[in-house]
């Protein structure tokens, strides 16, 4: 079976729809690499496109981007409401089959040194590819964003994983690593009470003591009229959606309040689904990789 | 997207091992087919194998393993405890990916075609490719077995969908036809009272009044000590897995019974489960072809 990474490049370019246009044509230019969707926000001045290939694609798929918007992106003169610190800013690579985190590390690693190499822009490890803990959290690598780096770099703490202590003149500085599948899962309370989603919120987020692979806000939906929790599930292997989804009814209860409901926002890995089956079904003894069909595809 | 088939032929052979070595052959000769599974029963005298592939190539791997079973396999010496009509007694054509049900119908009566122009073994067609409603059962098609034919045959209703109103001397006739995919599905009660499983098995399968997709019979585990209504869900888009669940917790509930556990037995369409996440978990217009990750694979 072949082997699939997910790559998700976030470039500081939302605006200029010719640069886009170029980065999209560069995105596709790799035979064995899909370019399945990409959005650019003009408020944000930043553009995601999500992507998939084999490894080796994937890796010059990379390179072939990053030159390309280091060349056509000048964060001297960028602006937009979303923090950045590099032309290409953000470049996460996610397992999804046949692959593992550790080598989705390697690839990243891989990928930042030829990028200096090659290219001279420097660029921090984050996520699982971080070299120390307090870089894992990507706010925090890219705290000061690109105008404070220079000053930043200069910090015994934060010398660059790849490159030397200053910044590439208009490129700036990227963040680069491998990291699992994050799902964008929002539940739906039956109350217009955002005070009530946001005390559920503290409850299951790992950042106040819930669980640990959830991120959770409070949100309004002002057109429904509801509070929904917001959530980002960063690992779901770590923290099954069923669980984060039954901790909150638990919560919910003690307000009187019931879900009315949830969805899942973007792309989903199929196994997260599968693992709630197997627990509301109470499957014993599911083998994932060998009972499903589609698992033997070739 | 590549279009992938499930062809699951039953063979009038399980025991000599040189006949089912050389069926195992021929099934792996086509290229863009894979064997994904076989097993063969002595007491039966009967080999199932499981394959998928494009439909091309299934079509031309059911011509092969039918020409080679009727060289291979002699109904007249045949004795066993399975039903059975034909060398090669039943093929059924199941759409996994990118194929609907109607294009596994048009395959089914291409071959069962093929099959008769070229190696004069006669055909019924079954299930979804049935010509009348009483031949979608095969056990209505297959009754009076390989000995009971050559009279079957000849009664007005019972002339072959493919071929003339006579058996193939050795090779008998078969039973052809597209199906939607079947699970097999057992949930396992907290009682050693097998009346029980009997009568939540009648409450839930189509025959006697339940879902119209779902055959149950109770069993005794008698290992475990425990009562299980063992389950064919043989269309999982029609009649869900959480529905027949929540109906045997339902029912089980009158006998102050708990469910406690269920198993899938082999393999299982992956969206069978996506469809139960779906469920449980409330999730609001999920878009299961476009928000699946791996169904934009390559």
């Amino acid at each position: 079976m072949a082997k699939i990474v997910e790559f998700i490049p976030n470039f500081s370019e939302g605006r200029r729809q010719d640069v886009i246009d170029l980065l999209v044509k560069e995105a596709r230019s790799v035979p064995s690499v899909m370019l399945l969707d990409y959005s650019s926000d003009t408020s944000h001045n930043r553009s995601v496109f999500t992507m998939v290939g084999d490894p080796a694609g994937i890796a010059e798929a990379a390179f072939r981007l990053c030159k390309l918007a280091g060349e056509k992106i000048d964060l001297r003169e960028h602006h937009g409401e979303h923090p950045r610190m590099g032309a290409s800013d953000v470049f996460p690579f996610v397992p999804v089959k046949e692959v593992s985190v550790a080598e989705c590390v390697e690839l990243s690693k891989a990928v930042a040194e030829r990028i200096w190499k090659e290219l001279h822009i420097p660029s921090f490890l984050y996520e699982s590819s971080a070299t120390r803990p307090e870089r894992t959290n990507l706010a925090t690598v890219r705290n000061g964003q690109f105008e404070g780096m220079p000053e930043k770099l200069l910090k015994e703490e934060w010398a660059p994983d790849y490159g030397e202590r200053k910044i590439h003149p208009s490129a700036g500085i990227m963040a680069i690593g491998a990291r699992p599948p994050l799902i964008a899962y929002n539940v739906n309370l039956g109350t217009s009470d955002i005070r009530i989603a946001n005390a559920i919120a503290k409850t299951i987020r790992g950042s106040s003591g819930g669980y640990q692979y959830c991120k959770a806000i409070g949100v309004m939906l002002a057109e429904r009229n509801i509070a929904q929790v917001s959530i980002n599930m960063v690992n779901f292997e770590g923290t099954p959606l069923y669980r984060v989804f039954e901790a909150i009814r638990a919560e919910a209860k003690r307000w009187g309040v019931t879900i009315i409901g949830s969805e899942i926002v973007g792309l989903t890995p199929v196994k997260a689904l599968a693992d709630c089956a197997e627990y509301y079904l109470q499957i014993e003894n599911f083998d994932y990789k060998k009972q499903v069909l589609e698992n033997h595809l070739l």
